[in-house]
């Protein structure tokens, strides 16, 4: 069997990814990251999808990218609430992490040169993407060329290796659909970015409307939403 | 003043090119990880390298590579002691830490967008390379290339990213030369993987004996060696 690292954020979109990695017949490797996140469902999330879709190993690394700071995400920055599509296309949000999916497939890159993988997949997608930049397909292409620069595999031994974006091109919708196909429960993933007191999706960030309008334009109901115990 | 993040491990190399940002008139923001090293020795050297040449401020990111493993630097495999220069050129070492400088690029990148700084300085050379792919210039310019499209200052304000290296086509002796031309006290670095149990440079490791063959071409003696509380 062919090995894969799939990057596993506990979200909608990772957990897709991951299911077609293994749809198309990879043992996957899931690497997760605790990196200073403002709350720790990410991972419990994290842990429930790779056990709910069974995969070879999982690790989380710990990145303290807290020192760092600049993001909402994992500085003491505001989540912005209730933003419309057209608001959340104007300019990158707040909580856009500082080079996160760079800081993210290098040290994917890293674990895939020592497992003897050549094939990473991680579940960007550019059009419900919230104007991130390192979601872009030019911005993947240029971290696979310098990828296949920069490891001891590459050089030594002329391995190729391999970004995989199977959602780049999709709309939420569409990524919900062929997760529902390859039999993904979505109730066990975890979107939101600035969850309330009580432990429920805010229902107002961004990532909780794009989930939101995803499920609403594949026309389906997010399980998630009804799982009383989250 | 134009800030610079430079990438400071404690050896002879970073410190070097540190000193060579600051004659360039970079305020430096100096950058150390924490990522499993067998011994906290190179950390250590750091703060004494970041405290003699004054920077503005220096941080130690903890990324855990332990548990990716892979590495002699990071895992229980032995270091190598006593190979000649043929020896170290004929094939990539155990020492080698699978997709290190791309890890560590991507965290300065980061830190750099935060700052607001184009400018990011790494001490590697291509001569005494001891063989990592990722000390070659055609790796450093497809690191930089990617990192231009990876970030919000690239993409929103049109920043410029540079990856200086200013070492690149430097010997060792070259290195060290410039340094002592800088005021470096390379009393204060650290070069050795494997200490001895009185920590003493082990003599043996490519490491050291690169670092040797440095002194010894420049016609001079390491102040380190002469150092009697290391």
């Amino acid at each position: 069997m062919k090995k894969a690292v799939v990057l596993v954020s506990g979200g909608l979109d990772s957990t897709t990814a991951l299911a077609m990695a293994k749809a198309e017949g990879f043992d996957v490797y899931a690497l997760s990251f605790d990196y200073g996140q403002r709350h720790a469902r990410e991972l419990a999330a994290a842990k429930r999808v790779t056990a709910a879709l069974i995969v070879c190993r999982h690790i989380t690394v710990h990145v303290d990218m807290s020192s760092i700071g600049g993001s909402a995400l994992t500085a003491t920055i505001d989540v912005p609430k209730g933003r419309s599509l057209a608001e959340m296309d104007r300019a990158i949000p707040v909580t856009y992490v500082p080079a996160r999916n760079t800081i993210f497939l290098s040290i994917a890159l890293a674990w895939a040169e020592v497992l003897g993988s050549r094939d990473i997949f991680i579940g960007v997608n550019q059009l419900d993407y919230s104007g991130y930049p390192d979601c872009r397909p030019e911005y993947i292409a240029a971290f696979e060329r310098m990828a296949n620069l920069a490891t001891k595999a590459g050089v030594e031994e002329g391995v190729r290796l391999r970004i995989h974006t199977p959602l780049i091109h999709m709309s939420k919708a569409e990524i919900i659909r062929k997760g529902m196909a390859l039999g993904v429960d979505y109730a066990v993933t975890w979107s939101c970015y600035d969850p309330t007191a009580a432990g429920r999706p805010c229902g107002r960030c961004d990532s909780c409307l794009l989930r939101q309008k995803g499920f609403s334009e594949a026309g389906l109901t997010d399980p998630l939403l009804a799982t009383k115990n989250l």
